[in-house]
């Protein structure tokens, strides 16, 4: 009898119709004889009142007792979602993250999950039930109720998925998979069929927030095939599995674009060892993550650097880039809201070369300038301006061929 | 250094505003060197919400379910209250059920507290916090979330005062105390200041819902002194205690309403041992709640029965009765809503007598019929119309002189 793992998204259990649609959903798994583990968030309307009504009583409130608060959210989705499966005759229980064994480290709001006991978790198989798991949550050593940070479900799921040996962990959202380019921009796209951990892992860096990267991180670890798709349809969706030699016959798997980017540029910095290091390790210290970086060669002694960070921390980091300014005595700082990065992803990148010099092409005949570049071996990004990203985006999905049926033929390609 | 305990219902911690208020007034206990403990339930609304939920999942859910869905209430309440007190400087910590050590059966629904450890609980005060934590829930042997009932929260609050040896149990809640008589009814009912646990025991079970029966039998066991008062108000309430002598000085400490009630008739059931017995069991199997009983003595070999239930159990009690007529070869089963209760209580009637007789003749003399009487060593009760509940609520409060400032005597009787 094969493990299968489930995670439903908030938006998957927001009212009693979905509820009752996602418990139906599960049955039919069960009903194939397999096992089920189902996970589950907490909805975003029950998540969005408990902020907003912690918000009320404290501006800042203590971590341990906002993972207390939070936590109540799951605990309802999961009670609810016992009793809709139960509705329809099969049997099942819910277990919050302590109850099912989750321990965690005791750093609340993003702990990190330790350990699973699967004793409880097992006995409840055993007896045929389908156990139905709150996501986000654990339990730390000193029994105090954590949560897992962004994207916890996720992890949740995958965690469960490789202590249980799943045969493969299904991660229900609102989309049908992972496509070719954000069909909000090119309805061309194609839904992709298969991808390796490494593509999923630079999608989930880039603006494709299917899933957070950690979670794909500890599926690759532990080899657990994750199987994306929408909840509300039938249709199989994106199936995330190891490399196989196959992949690499498609050189550009998909398109990523993220608009939430922000360029910072500081002029006249000294040009000394350890400047840049000092720069960076104070971003870290306050929680910025930088994304490309691009210093220009030194001249006269100093040194100009420009980074991109998401628009979210713009206000932080042009706080933290005065101070550094004023200490190191570099000229100015200055900033630009105008930007957005687009990303060819592809294994293929790796045994195919001339990628990179036919994106820069494509891009510099339609008259668009290449602020940053970055590279990895299965990825190219260029950053641009934002107002050129929609035009950058089908123009790259059309040359690469992204919309003759490829995901069919990713189908075959898997399957030989 | 003492212990308080002190426990806020739902109605006290319904928006941010109130959440801060309650907070206030814990650390004024807090900052007179107390130690306390704060038992919290969840807000009503909240309850409301997630039973309205369910209910449209499924028509009769799961136990186990329910009480997994309804605890997450008090876990929001106890997180924000705790959030509160921070905010004010104040050192807290909330705890569910179970982190608080509350053991019980595995009865969902109505689960009975079998034993608290105190280890964490006396853990966290030693570290000069305000522990808050959730009423109305426990944890079973197989580490369920179990819920404790109706008044589960003031359960929760006694037993813990018990187990830590508080000299005191705060029972906050939106009226200023236990009056003489129900203020809607009588305007110059007051407020009584001190009342034995038997006295408060016969309060709870006649209709006046200040607190459920069970959580004053707990203090009366276990000699906890229990104080009822208002949570917006400063002013002293209720302090429910032992018995002592002076008590006995006032013979009627208060008069108690209940509309609740229905008369339920049989006719004609055969007069032979064991027929009333099989009725009554009967009932008692489809948990009905029997109150007053009357059986007419017996003439020409049939008996004529009578007795009260709660209104909400009339449906059921019909049902029952009707099958019963059926199996015993009874005449008829009718029964009549406009009844309610008036009883007078106080432990002065051990020594006093004739308030039985000063009673009857005080209603007949305002032309209200007596239905069903029933007594007990502290206590007369009288069914009655409904229509004449107010008139001989008043009447009986101002002729057994309830409206002369008792509670004055009454304070410096007990401190003498």
């Amino acid at each position: 009898m094969t493990l299968i793992v489930q995670k439903f998204g908030g938006s998957s259990v927001a009212d009693a119709k979905k509820i009752k649609a996602v418990a139906k959903r599960i049955i039919k798994i069960r009903k194939k004889g397999h096992q089920v583990v189902v996970v589950v968030s907490a909805t975003g309307k029950t998540t969005d009142e408990l902020l907003k009504f912690a918000a009320k009583i404290i501006d800042n409130p203590c971590k341990r007792e906002m993972d207390m608060l939070l936590s109540a959210g799951e605990q309802i989705s999961i009670a609810l979602l016992s009793m809709a499966i139960k509705a329809k005759k099969y049997d099942a229980i819910s277990l919050t993250g302590a109850q099912a064994g989750i321990c965690t480290d005791s750093v609340h709001n993003k702990a990190r999950i330790t350990r699973i006991k699967t004793k409880k978790l097992k006995k409840e198989l055993k007896k045929g039930r389908i156990v139905v798991v709150a996501g986000f949550q654990g339990i730390s050593s000193g029994e105090d109720i954590t949560t897992l940070g962004r994207g916890g479900s996720d992890l949740t799921a995958v965690a469960l998925a490789v202590v249980l040996k799943a045969k493969v962990c299904e991660i229900y959202t609102d989309v049908a998979g992972v496509y070719t380019a954000d069909p909000r921009i090119v309805k061309e796209a194609e839904k992709i069929n298969y991808l390796s951990f490494d593509e999923m892992l630079e999608m989930a860096g880039l603006g494709t927030q299917v899933m957070q990267a950690r979670s794909v991180e500890m599926a690759k670890k532990f080899n657990i095939d994750l199987h994306i798709r929408s909840t509300f349809l039938r249709e199989k969706g994106t199936i995330v599995t190891r490399e196989v030699s196959c992949m690499e016959d498609v050189v550009v798997s998909g398109i990523a674009s993220d608009s939430d980017q922000v360029k910072i540029s500081i002029t006249k910095l000294p040009d000394r060892p350890g400047v840049a290091a000092q720069l960076f390790s104070e971003l870290g210290e306050k929680d910025i993550n930088v994304d490309m970086i691009i210093q220009s060669s030194a001249r006269d002694g100093v040194n100009n650097i420009s980074f991109t960070v998401s628009r979210t921390n713009l206000k932080k980091t042009l706080e933290t880039m005065n101070k550094i300014k004023k200490k190191l005595g570099a000229k100015e700082v200055f900033y630009d809201a105008q930007v957005a990065k687009v990303s060819l992803i592809g294994v293929g990148m790796r045994s195919h070369s001339g990628v990179a010099s036919k994106m820069f092409s494509i891009l510099a005949a339609e008259k668009i300038n290449i602020e940053m570049i970055s590279t990895s071996e299965i990825r190219i990004s260029c950053v641009i301006k934002e107002k050129n990203l929609t035009k950058a985006v089908r123009v790259l999905h059309k040359k690469f061929k992204l919309d003759q049926k490829l995901s069919k033929k990713n189908i075959s390609t898997k399957k030989s």
